[in-house]
């Protein structure tokens, strides 16, 4: 095991029937409240009408930033920093997913800092000061909103880059599963795809003697594995939405990924598919991780695989290659059978044209070429996109 | 799973090297520092002088309490209160187990209250304030670390009792494992039996839904199942050390216990051992865990442990309660080839004299007899008492 800091202090006010504490949360900060949101989905549900009769009442100054896309895009956080500079907000109220809430860790900097975003992105890590954020989550998928990391694309540039801010950690997040009930089945599926690649990307990884995060890992599987289903079937079902959204929380909150390091290898491959073709980022990742699975299992990898197959999916075959291989096989008929598409001419990917300069973007935004579990170089990633684009077989 | 707050800001430094560290982290609190220790295994091992020669060289002013008992007593708080009042303290440090860590945080309140210590314990809560506390761990058990609870002792009324004190958290937790190195094999057995303990008191629970949690729960288990044994064999093994003091911050800290409500079970009975006769809590819970498993043992409970069997043991039994059988023998066999001594006699405790009247502080003292997993009257813990005099066979 590495050396960590675990230092993760955001307040989590987790179940339903919360949200009447958010207007003293806000009075920690202040009365003036840039309140971020994306498509319109919480206007639908009513959580939007809710939240403006609480902050009215509370006679928080209110000011909104609408229409955040599913891969937030660096002119809206430039919108919204310029919004908070003109109305000199003080906390800022992040209502929805990941890409909300990314989009707003990034506004929080930026309206501080006064730089241009994008090249605060660049940058990749952002050590100034922000303004406190408070989230309200919509969507179990991210984990942002109880980490300091955020993405953010840049479609003129076709790039899609992380950011890790020392103050971006949302002060409170509220987590009510209530308000994952009206999320449709794709939606739903697509982000518990990015939970278990959240999980995935840490757990196959070349640290030694991390039984504790190992042990962590398989158990917040496991907790997907079971719940997703019921959540397909039944969407008001408190337990199975409570579940998947507490495993998101904590799939990326640092307790299954401190203490060792590594680079993840599906996010950078993925963040080129959105990039490029901006498609659902947790549909990309759960195309991608089985033949990334395929492409990296050797002699040196295949015990990890095996301990996955026997921990997580209850394997019992004593060939440990056999095992592995049956553990990938379970792991995309799981997300085929949630009614995720497991090809990339499925999500409108028909061919190969773009490939090979996806791939040197892959390797040259990320260390996965150096870090990774298995190094990739761009070869290995054309591979990997190459064998998305058609059905697999694993066995 | 119910509706729950998470908030647990402690600053973990985890890892080996990083005690240069600690002088900075003193200083955005004062320079005027209590350092609480125990019987003096610090002075043996290098850490106090480490320590002293740090804060010397930072030009703290160190006030001392030494000598904190491994059941920390009320005369002992009422101690450093007193020595926090006369020298102006500003901060706590505590370097030690969880006694010293428990003992610093009560201190750390009375200090500032100037409440009668007892008084404050007896009622169960603290909402005051307190002194900043900052932690050295030195034994991978308790959990203290990372969370608000307290264990104090009065021999003199026979009483072992809890505390939950809002400011109580430690705000800053030095997890060093080489601190743990020179731990003996009694201890570091007693230790990983006090982790677990936490863990089944936690798991063994009725409310409904709470997969993310079972699932963490069952990982950290089997980290400790798997590395005490190394930590018994090998000392000096630092992945195994590890993998212990990580385990035991994570099962205390609300990661496992938020979302479910209910009383425990074996530390309510414990309390009453070590409150009679003063034995090392660890062993008292190994001794007890698994007589409680075989009374609480039913239809409504054979489930849970069938899963206990499974998904911790490996145990692959198609009949529960053969399954749950097989799993609480192997939890004695566990303990006993750990070095573990599995019967009351040996640690002094030949009758059952003292049996009713304890079993009565223990239903006094606790919610146990209503909100157990399975509730337990006093006949109930007198029985488990019982058959803690003698040898077990669970099969």
């Amino acid at each position: 095991m590495e050396n960590f800091t675990f230092d993760v202090a955001t307040d989590i006010r987790f179940g339903k029937d919360r949200l009447s504490e958010l207007p003293a949360v806000l009075d920690t900060f202040g009365k003036r409240v840039l309140l971020v949101y994306g498509g319109g989905s919480i206007k639908r549900n009513g959580l939007y009408d809710a939240i403006i009769a609480l902050l009215k009442a509370n006679d928080n100054e209110i000011y909104e930033l609408n229409g955040v896309e599913p891969n937030p895009r660096v002119e809206t956080v430039a919108k919204g920093a310029a919004l908070c500079q003109e109305h000199e907000i003080e906390v800022i109220l992040a209502v929805g997913g990941g890409s909300v809430i990314d989009c707003s860790k990034v506004i929080a900097g930026a309206a501080i800092s006064q730089e241009d975003p994008w090249k605060m992105v660049l940058k990749r890590r952002y050590d100034g000061p922000a303004l406190p954020l408070v989230t309200v989550l919509t969507l179990a998928a991210t984990g942002s909103e109880m980490n300091r990391g955020a993405v953010i694309s840049n479609l003129e540039t076709k790039q899609k880059l992380g950011i890790h801010g020392e103050n971006f950690l949302p002060k409170v997040s509220f987590l009510d599963p209530t308000n994952t009930f009206t999320v449709n089945q794709y939606q739903t599926a697509a982000g518990s795809a990015d939970i278990l690649s959240h999980l995935f990307e840490i757990y196959f990884n070349k640290t030694q003697g991390t039984d504790v995060q190992d042990g962590v890992a398989e158990g917040l599987m496991k907790a997907v594995i079971k719940n997703l289903p019921i959540a397909l079937e039944t969407p008001n079902d408190y337990d199975a939405r409570a579940n998947l959204m507490w495993a998101s929380t904590l799939a990326l909150n640092g307790l299954v990924g401190k203490g060792r390091s590594g680079a993840w290898s599906c996010h950078p491959m993925e963040h080129e598919l959105s990039a490029f073709y901006d498609i659902t980022h947790g549909i990309g990742l759960a195309i991608l991780t089985p033949r990334w699975m395929e492409h990296v299992l050797n002699e040196q990898t295949v015990g990890k695989f095996a301990r996955f197959a026997k921990e997580v999916w209850g394997i019992d075959e004593a060939v440990p290659e056999l095992a592995a291989r049956m553990a990938i096989q379970k792991t995309y008929d799981f997300f085929k059978a949630c009614g995720i598409p497991m090809t990339l001419p499925e999500v409108g990917i028909n061919d190969d044209r773009d490939f090979a300069e996806m791939a040197s973007q892959a390797v040259a935004h990320s260390t996965i070429a150096t870090d990774a579990f298995v190094p990739l170089q761009a070869d290995d990633v054309v591979a990997i996109y190459q064998a998305s684009l058609t059905e697999t077989n694993f066995l």
